[in-house]
């Protein structure tokens, strides 16, 4: 990573670094229904057993829509903030690539999550959840407060009122989920509800406020 | 997903989004044969007993068939109806996010229709097979009402000949696999039959009829 | 997969199928490595055990490697065969449907063949693999057979040259695998032999005898 | 693979390739994680020993930071190469062939650092895997030599400053990890631990440097 950066990066190469990110984000967002097992048909069910065994495993569709849901803003989240970027250097790619990596975490704290919730040690799995959540919201937070400074990585044509919107919209995310991890450690089941609730104040409501210009 | 959508979204936008559900539709189509498991070496075939056992899990081959017919439906789907869509919204990104969701769970459903289709809980496995049909059929249907309506997302040279084509396509996705559903409950084969029948129906023939013009 | 192609198709629509394409055979070919396990630590190895347990597991290397060098050049067949089409219709899309399907069902054959060629069955297990690489020969066959006849989906700057060169390439192959399949019933290190040297054959010599002019 | 490139190459031709690079790259990457497992639920932890059984599990995450950096750095090399690369022939393709090869094969590797890490036969474990880093570095140090001599197949706007700036980063690669490989069987923890400064050497240090200027 020591080539020089002299030639001015064009709208190719942030092309091929979306593309990277995206395949990261569908394999990723694709392998968490990996966690969603099918019950064994040795273990003798009783008439309807098979209903009840998948009922039974609520806990794990319960993390699987939450992940789901959270890579889905994620995968957003990245598009809106590339629309914005025109080029990048070495900093942001490695910051681009932290993120990746919490995203390859997810799937490993769902499964945590969804063994865990019912379980006596539901608050260190909570707080593992809550912890990738907030590497996330940093991380974001990081990626753009090093981009849009001065406009360092921005691109030409991005209006500033965009900016705008993102910086005011990346503010509050370690904030908030930095309350979900902390809440962890006195009750799992209100953190996982915070956890849920900004994933769907995230992902639905801006939807359906802005159906009407849409 | 609070970014207001003031510039007017170039056509780039839906290249990205459609190169993520590439990704999405890609990663599941191929975790589809992980499916198929080799018959364990230690467990003593008797002679050509390979063969056998290969033989013998013929409803995994099937169920894998299905699942890759529909989900190579829902590609040609989703590239046809993006052809015609010119920018999108939060609540299409949404619907979209739906649809791909309900891919990643085929690969669920389809092991979980090929492990008891010849058990007593067929008819359970199979309504959970045809629910996921289902629900694919169903967010077509209204991510298509949703862009075309007043032409709400098409894009200016998508022709009304081509919408209306598609509209009429959707129209009947849901009311067949509906009885799909409902005819789980009665035959655990009927129903699987149906949903054999729609995918042949919606990925051979048409094919087949556009040979001479092609 | 009705919708009517009456808009001449355009050079993007490719681009998108070959995207699709691309992602399966990306997935499909990391896939492959999955299937080398590391050896069980409990299982008690004595001195220099590992190594001893990593080498004696080269029927999956072996199979890896065949695998890994078919698929990477179904990817260089498709990526020649893409440059000369221009546009494509819903039974060309069926035809690249069922090479995919094939493309997804190599990780198991290759699995099929580490477990059992070293065992009684392993010309079952052999016969398995080489029809999946015959498969993939008569596909790619009738897939150009489709394409080229009349230049029917040529692009209108395909050189007839080109053209031809791929029509002589894929008139061996089925041919040629055919053979390999036949002979996994009288000898399946010969049918295997012929596999391997077959896939060397198509990756390697080419590109050194291309070395000079590239 | 005998197709005679006859046309010149376009820039078209080198993206599908790095898109197909892409893919492996991320399914690479995002497939680390799986290795990261839940820790058995039916165990019995005693109090807090979910939390204990997840930090005695450390060398699966220190193998998982390392191989994902190392993964990352070879996109980021992939992807200052190809920029300077304006076409391709059939052994530059085996050559990036290769490449992936060893990328799919850090999984396996990863794997078994964390399994022997701690383990009588750690040498092993970690001869294997800076075996599969020295691959790496030397077919990179292949590809480039191959590429860049008398700009065979640079694009003709690609400055000779970069080129000598790539010259110079790849030379010392392969004796790097040569000694990292040696230094394997005298000590694991001291391959490893070069190992480890140099994937942070590549990755973390020029992206800081390059800050200021960024």
């Amino acid at each position: 990573m020591t080539t020089p950066p002299t030639q001015p990066p064009t709208e190719n190469e942030t092309g091929r670094l979306e593309a990277f990110s995206d395949g990261v984000l569908a394999v990723a967002i694709t392998l968490l229904a990996l966690n969603i097992s099918v019950p064994l048909r040795e273990s003798g069910h009783p008439w309807h057993g098979l209903a009840a065994a998948l009922a039974g495993q609520w806990p794990v569709y319960l993390a699987y829509l939450l992940s789901f849901l959270t890579i889905l803003i994620i995968w957003v989240n990245h598009h809106n903030l590339f629309k914005l970027i025109g080029h990048f250097d070495q900093l942001f790619l490695l910051l681009n690539g932290l993120l990746l990596m919490v995203v390859t975490l997810i799937p490993f704290a769902t499964t945590l999550l969804a063994d865990y919730i019912q379980q006596p040690d539901q608050k260190t799995a909570q707080a593992v959840y809550a912890t990738v959540s907030l590497l996330m919201a940093i991380i974001f937070n990081r990626m753009w407060a090093y981009a849009s400074r001065d406009r360092r990585l921005l691109s030409a044509d991005a209006e500033q009122k965009q900016v705008d919107a993102i910086t005011r919209q990346y503010r509050f995310g370690p904030i908030l989920y930095l309350s979900a991890f902390g809440l962890a450690f006195v009750s799992a089941q209100a953190s996982l509800a915070v956890c849920i609730g900004l994933a769907v104040f995230f992902a639905v409501p801006s939807g359906l406020l802005h159906r009407a210009p849409g």
